[in-house]
C-alpha cells in the first residue's frame, strides 16, 4: 500500500524534474529574470498536488556570453515546493550543492485525525 | 559568398527554431497565457539579431485537461520576429497552417545605400 | 522523519518529469522511433537512484504531418521505472490514461531484515 | 520576393536552433553519448529541407557530476547541416567558439541552370 505521505513525494518529484528540463538552456539576462521567475511559477502552480511554489533565478551566474546574455542552467535555481495528497504535505527543494542542481525532500507530514490543516 | 539578407534569414530561423522546442510542453492555462507570452517574448529579445518579436498563445487551444491545465503546443504559437543582420532584414512567422505549426520566412529586404534604415 | 520509501518515491517522480518534459517535442516517426526510446532509456538510466527503466513510444499516434513525421507528445509515451534508495524501492509508470499522460506511484517496497534484495 | 538560398539558411536556422533547445539538459555520459548522437541526428533528419546531418558530442566536456554522469551543454555540440530547398543548398553549423556554442551559416550555393546538383 502507498501512503499519502508517499504520494505526496512523488507528486514532488514530478514537478522538480519537469521545471528543471522544460526551462534549463532558455535565454535570459539580469533584466529579464523576473518575468521568467514568475512564468515558472504560474506555470508549476497549474500542475496537480502543488500546494506552493516559490522560484528564483540565481542573477550572480547570469555571466553575459559574447552576445551580452546567459542561459537557465540548473545552478541558477532556487525552487521551493509544497505538495500536497489528502493530508499529507511534502516539501522539496532545488537548488545549488557545490556544482550539482540538486533536488531534495525536505519534509514530509500528515495532519494529525482531528486537526485543522490550513 | 553569403550575402546579409541570408544571414538575417538563417537568423530568424533560429530563433523559431530554438523558440519552439524550448517552450513546448510547458504548462499553460488560460489564466497564466499572459505571463508565458511575456517571458517568451523577453527571452527571444535577448538573442542577436532579433529587432522585434511579439508572440501570442492561443487560448482557444488551451482546453483543459483533467487537472484543469493545459500545455503549450505547437499550434497554440502566433509568433511574428523580424530579424537584422548589417542592412537586412527578414520577418519571419511561426502561426498554425492546418494542422501544422509553419515556420514561414515572409519577407527580406535591405535598405538602399544612402537611405536611413531605422 | 522522511522515510527510504518517501525518497525512492520523490527520485521516481523527477525521472518521470525530467524525462517528459525534456523528451517532447522532438521530430519522430516510426523509422526513428527505438533510436529515440533507446537514447531516453539509457539517459534515464544514469540518474541517481535508477534502478531499471523501459521506455517505449505507441507508433499509432505517429500520425504523419504534411512533411511526413510526427513529434513526442506526452500521450506517446509507455514508462515503467524502478528507482531504489537503501532497501526500498519504488515502481512508477507514464501512461496514457483516456487524454492525459498519467504519472503514478504503482508501488513501494521495503526489503525486510535479513532478506537479500536483488 | 525571397530567394531559395535565403529559404534554406532560414531552413539551417531552423534545425540548429530546435536540436540545440530540444536536446540541451538531457542525461548523458561517455557511455551514452553515441546513443544520444544517433537519436539527434535521425531526428533532425526527418525534418523538412534536411538533406544530411552529423552530430557529435563533444566527450570532453562530459565531466562525471558528484552522481557519475553529465547533462548534454550547448557548447558540447559539433554539428554539420546540409539544407536544400530548390536548386539552393546551404551549410551550417553549431560548434564551439571559445565559451559560445555559435551557429554559423557557412556557405550557399545554388546549381547553375542546366547542371545536376546530386
Amino acid at each position: 500500500m502507498i501512503t499519502d505521505r508517499e504520494r505526496a513525494a512523488f507528486e514532488a518529484g514530478i514537478k522538480l524534474g519537469a521545471l528543471y528540463h522544460q526551462w534549463v538552456g532558455a535565454p535570459v539576462s539580469v533584466a529579464t529574470a523576473e518575468s521568467l521567475e514568475r512564468a515558472i511559477g504560474e506555470s508549476v502552480g497549474l500542475q496537480p498536488a502543488v500546494e506552493q511554489v516559490k522560484v528564483s533565478l540565481d542573477r550572480d551566474l547570469m555571466s553575459p556570453n559574447a552576445f551580452g546574455y546567459s542561459e537557465v542552467a540548473g545552478l541558477m535555481f532556487d525552487v521551493e515546493l509544497i505538495t500536497r495528497v489528502g493530508k499529507a504535505r511534502c516539501t522539496a527543494t532545488l537548488s545549488r550543492m557545490e556544482d550539482y542542481p540538486l533536488m531534495s525532500l525536505v519534509a514530509c507530514d500528515e495532519a494529525p485525525p482531528g486537526s485543522r490543516h490550513r
